[in-house]
């Protein structure tokens, strides 16, 4: 079953020996002794297997077999269902995947769903550190949803870098359609992870303030320090987001005052050039009878007077700031 | 009596017999007994037979005599009323009805308004778990609760769906007068949507933390379930009016960029053709004395002057973007 | 004197006989008995002898004096003042006024300001339910605040008809600027209403939670219907709102794009009109030697050049949908 | 010493003497004593004096040195610190002071900064009233608080007034740059106000309801009762602020409409005027070939021609709405 | 080592010795003794010392060895880690610094990160008050926290002088696009702020009201004085944040209304001077047969017309306010 990525029994912080998945129900429990489930976008018949085994509450299972939850934490009796969002970056675009972490007394089962991280990385940084391990249940909660939430950093630090740039092409007046379109995913990208973020904080809470079965006092620290991440990326997408907002801002009062300047030099020129039209115009009518135009200085008089309209109107157009 | 949808006695968990609704009185309470009823858009007389009979609060019928409740829990003794608000989509169009359930010791009595769904799906899958019915009236209130919330995912899943299609159209210019208009209606649905998912929060909220009569501590899970997928669709509300309002904001920095390439254009293509206009103008003037006109090569050489102006003004604009 | 519009005794609920209010102080009290004074914008005198009788607290007989209250519940001792703003619609136009209300043991004094409706209907309702009247004062107080904010519904009712008219007109483009002083208008007078609606929230609330004297538990139900009244009222004030915002929204939106398109248009037209002015400008010079002048087809073959030059644009900026 | 304004011994509400304020310390603490100090903007030494008599807290003192503090309640020990921030209007602007009260047992201290008015009102009015006055120190606070707190609707009322003015220069187009200038400092004026009024809701809530030593039972309501105030003030400022911005956008829509028929009306005029400038430039030209230049009924055909389009345009864009 | 800025003993708030870093282990734990050590961007070899020597909780370490923590108070056991943001301004930019302080019984550790001030000036202002330094650690950790809070004000007041300018620009017309780039950045730069500012509120209402181990009852005054500043540097953040909205509100407001002057005044010239051209067109042309040109009173008619004609134009656009 290509669905288990790991299934080991661990006593007193040490990993002891894998475990077959098929035969999970012929090890008895015992004091000391953690069972540590990896799932990978299981079948309903694979977590039928764990909720026989470790006794787990149908809502929670329904809720595992359907991704597109929400993070949150469920406290059924004396076990615990978090489920928790992740993010990847994949060719400049936020992918969201799903975790779901079920702890009882004597086990975690991790559920991942999507494009998800493996959790390799955490079991590894567990086992070298049994003492840590040894804490129980709670401490390999902490360390899940600290991987989770690290997780978050380097994505929101590219996308930071892009929006450096947008800003910097805002005010050199390189913004193009393209760009509104980018600002615009980004938006959404970043709704998408605040939506992945913000449970967290309440979580996090409650896993150190109420009633929580088989989280530890001395474990409060971790999960506080986890909410403080958290906390962290929270303000950051905050903050990103009123970088958009205001840089769009920026934009649109910029396009209004360069606008504002296309017309008045728009305006300025036409009457400029209107000058000449109107009055050559007169000077080409036909009549019989215009004494101006059998004058020997006339055409040189009408151009004088044509270029001094036109360089007074330039002259007052210059001062005022049209041209 | 029409509006009697559904009349039927319960024990253990297992329909016993249809009841006659008009003899309702006649039926003795009973331990382990419930008296399922459901109403449709009832007159008060109907009302009053349900009243009299359970001993409904007077403010409570009065409420479900009037529609246009907003969703609310109610707790008058040892009674809860409660009141939803379902939604259908027709023809495009969201339109929503009411729900109203009374849920007393031995008793459920639904009453419909309006286009509501039927709840005969609810009752037989209710019926299709007698164990899970025998845990009594709330449970049941549970099912009629999960089967609303519901019931909005594939609504927003429409709406979601229309939303992107405008989204297109907003970035590849294809956004015509009608599209605002529909933007307009899908906002104001959501919103309305919003008003029947939001008191769901609260109602949840008090259903498995308050004092309330009749829920039992093991069905909060299940209300807390509801409450969870209630967060969610409220979620999925906002994301949509966020994403509505960041695409008209997205159209109209775009319709900034493209008025402004417009008015450039417009100010750069009139520029070059007053040229022609002054200069020719000049030289249709009728002076007797106007030496140039005389020229062999006049004629020419101002051709040539009105393309070189021409072109250098067409080469300027070009070079910086006007163009 | 005009000002006192009713002055009555009541024993169990049914009214016994008018009192003359200038010997109001001879009328002692006794249980079971209730001492009913309406007053119509009275002077500082009339309140000092209500003050005296029924012993009420300064700050409360100030509050009365003035009108400009905003809705609040205050508790002097064993004594309730509860000030209310009523609404009236006249000449198309929201009009304010406000009652006040003294509840003490064995007495209610209503004070109404400005045009707001009479009592008596609320007065008739009581009587004729002998029953409830004698559950005591908290009972009239709840028919007086539940007749105040069903008085709410009907004018919402019109501001809601007169907003549609005005969503129908800006999609049909008969929008003018008398609509948006409207708009303006109705915006106001929105808020003007939920600053009398909202205090009532939080009014109700402390009137069934709080140690408010005089009220009774069981009438705790009825206050949470005022409530759900005052949130109904609350929630489609701010809706009628947020559709006014919406509203605009879309004017300003579509008053963009048919900018836009005239602004298109325009340049369009321009450009093909300026290609004829141009060219004939420049045949139109007065060159001894013009050889095209000469040219039997020379006239012909510039009009078919401008035709086909004009033309040509016109396809383009069709093709382009500028035109 | 030119900045004590007032010095006084009190006994039971009875104004007994004027002390000496450089021998405080001679006056002996007694009961149903009381000792009211009034200084305008003091020194470092006056502020000595006080703190050695009454024993006030460093940080207090510190607080009453520098003005420019928030309107805050402070408790020391048995002592209360009270700021408040004071209002005046001085040619069409508002000019803000600041008043800092302690009061402990058996005495007040009120000390004055910036454009504030005196406080002689306040105490004529308490020693016009012994029993109240007898009633302690914290009855003087009220009276204080109630002073300042009145004192900003006069000021409210000039600005309503304004604004009010300002709007119909709105809908009757007489807005001009100047009045944007206006709107703009009233909105700061506004901001300022707020940050006066609305932490005094906190103050009023505190001084009612938390442990705060000096301040008797019989006293809430008079707190409550400024708080009642301020929350008017509050509301008012809110309101006036809300208009202003829906002033502001309601200039921007028309603004944007009549913007909009500008640029018709140039578009409807510019095209009618080309028409004839096309068509006459044609038969400017000087072809030798021109038949049409010999017929007898050319030019009034031409004429004919000119007047004819010229009047369908017009008749095409007034029925549009363009002219 | 460098980064070790400092390291003494104190006893009794009197500075009894500097101490060897290298060598902290061998001083012992005594009662009235503080050791205050001064780190400079510690090493995590340097930070180990530190551990071990005052037995730090891990995750504090972490968070001292990354900077970019965001402000925050964690108590681990019976110490506390506090991590505050320091702000300088250099070259017209804000630049951020961190500081963080670990304070147990008998110790405080502080560790500066980036550009932050010094605490020397806070050192010399404790041992120059003994019997303040005597209170304990808490009231150093006072000392730090008001003059992190002290150096933000300055910071403050040059950013609102550089916002008046901008104000001042606006309304004079001598706004330009350089402006809105400047603009742009004073809004992040309060942003930063007021995420230095804000965190800082909730810590000191953590230590002022929640069971936090090592603060004094008497020194939550002097924490109520920090947040006080706090929260009027945080009024002063969101009023300087409200005025640069305001601003460019205003701004695009009368750029609008002076976009629409400038479109008016382009469209009012260009129909005046269309009037001449048009005309003079006509009588342009070469028809054989036109009696208007051989008149002999033709040409000044035709001019009377053309004045007549712009003269009346120019009336009823002056009239109108459109010139």
């Amino acid at each position: 079953m290509n669905e288990v990525m790991n299934c080991a029994l661990y006593r007193d912080g040490i990993r002891v020996r894998d475990l077959d998945f098929n035969h999970l129900d012929e090890v008895p429990n015992a004091p000391g002794q953690l069972i540590w489930v990896g799932l990978l976008e299981p079948d309903a018949a694979t977590l039928a297997v764990v909720q026989r085994r470790f006794g787990l509450h149908e809502l929670a299972i329904e809720d595992a077999n359907h991704a597109h939850q929400r993070p949150k934490l469920e406290v059924y009796g004396d076990t615990l269902f978090v489920a928790l969002r992740t993010a990847r970056r994949e060719g400049g675009y936020v992918v969201m995947g799903e975790s779901h972490i079920f702890i009882g007394r004597g086990y975690v089962v991790t559920v991942r769903h999507g494009p998800s991280q493996s959790f390799a990385a955490v079991r590894a940084r567990c086992e070298s550190a049994p003492k840590a391990l040894a804490k129980g249940e709670d401490f390999i909660l902490y360390a899940l949803m600290d991987f989770v939430v690290d997780s978050y950093f380097p994505i929101l630090d590219e996308i930071e870098d892009e929006i450096e740039k947008i800003e910097d092409e805002i005010f050199t007046d390189h913004f193009v359609p393209k760009d509104i379109e980018r600002v615009y995913e980004l938006r959404r990208e970043l709704i998408t992870l605040r939506h992945a973020v913000f449970p967290l904080l309440d979580i996090c809470t409650r896993l150190t303030r109420y009633d929580v079965p088989l989280v530890d006092r001395d474990t409060y620290p971790y999960f506080r320090d986890v909410q403080d991440h958290a906390i962290k990326a929270n303000d950051t997408i905050d903050q990103l987001r009123e970088t958009l907002s205001s840089a769009l801002e920026a934009h649109l009062l910029l396009s209004s005052i360069r606008q504002n300047e296309v017309t008045k030099k728009l305006a300025g020129w036409a009457a400029i050039l209107a000058v000449p039209t109107a009055i050559a115009g007169i000077y080409g009518m036909n009549f019989r009878h215009m004494p101006e135009l059998e004058w020997t200085f006339g055409y040189p008089a009408v151009v004088a007077v044509i270029v001094g309209a036109c360089g007074y109107l330039y002259y007052r157009f210059r001062k005022s700031g049209w041209l």
